[in-house]
């Protein structure tokens, strides 16, 4: 905290702000400073923003992406392959494979990984929407583009399970991906690479 | 920017966001992200804090202090010392002196240092200000409170020349500060046992 001699109004502030990930108090306090000494051209622009975002962002119901329409834009782009579903744990990973140009097909959004440890199960993912999605469809293709964990490998395991008898090939992002490594980390190159690269699972 | 994926709402806030110290573009897009998952939770209440900070949080026109008053709560708190003045560069360093509990007197905020390198003269700074309170007052010290810097030192000088006169001692916090760092950056003891040691400057 700022200290009693910062206002409530800027405590909650603060507070707040280091509850984003990457911000400490330290850096909250900082970024407090920052924020009031650019009310215009900042701070209100971000609230008005995060408002914004607030009421207008929704998660696609057919993938799982974040946008403002649903179906995605993704979902909804003519231009796409609708024969290849790319398989990701999480929106970041998506954008990261957009930034890349890596897919020109579709998604799907797990919305993380199997994991023992903290008792994610199947049914705490959006697994049974993929297969639905595959189920008697032209999915040709589904791409697992999970990370190159234990929890990210297994999961891949799990799903190639499930798609079994479902029509589609299940192939894999390359791994020219360091082992124990995360997806949204790399740099666009790796990640075309191991998309380019892909082999049956 | 999280590629032509996202909606234009999200990447107005990863934007935003990444104008932070401390968040970088990849770490703007995890926090917006994060704040995506947490709409009621984290989300629109930053942005009201936003708001609200923006609409309520003041400079004083005694200090410089950010409050939601003006004069501001410690300018306002006749259980201080107005004899003492502790001067600072940034609202930063008011809040770092605060919570070590150092000063049970007054601030004054100059908002930098002089330096011939960025252009920053007295003008520039609030150092008229301090002579005009210090002068005819019943300030009895100004405790300069600078980082161990060439700039702020240069600016300690420059202070202590224009209080010639004024009647009211110039100290200055003990260098037990590591030559060349920052107030901000010390914990709450060294800067505590740097305030006890001032000396005559
Ligand atoms: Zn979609
Ligand atoms: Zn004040």
């Amino acid at each position: 905290m700022a200290g009693h001699s910062a206002g409530t109004e800027i405590e909650r502030l603060i507070q707040l702000l280091s509850r984003l990930p990457g911000l400490g108090p330290r850096s909250a306090r900082r970024a407090a400073l920052q924020l009031l000494g650019k009310k215009e051209t900042l701070m209100r622009p971000l609230a008005d923003a995060l408002q914004d975002a607030a009421d207008h962002v929704l998660t696609c119901t057919t993938c799982g992406n974040l946008d403002t329409t649903d179906p995605c834009s993704i979902c909804a782009d003519g231009r796409r392959d609708k024969g290849v579903i790319c398989v990701v744990e999480q929106v970041a990973d998506l954008w990261a494979l957009e930034r890349a140009g890596a897919n020109s097909g579709q998604y799907h959004v797990l919305g993380g990984t199997l994991s023992a440890l903290d008792g994610v199960g199947p049914d705490d993912l959006n697994i049974s929407g993929l297969v639905t999605r595959v189920s008697g469809s032209d999915v040709r293709e589904v791409v697992l583009a999970l990370n190159a964990t234990v929890d990210g490998q297994a999961t891949a395991h799990y799903i190639t399970d499930q798609l079994e008898g479902s029509g589609a090939n299940v192939s894999q992002v390359a791994h020219g991906v360091p082992v124990g490594g995360e997806l949204d980390y790399l740099d666009d190159g790796t990640l075309a690479a191991a998309m380019k690269a892909r082999r049956p699972f």
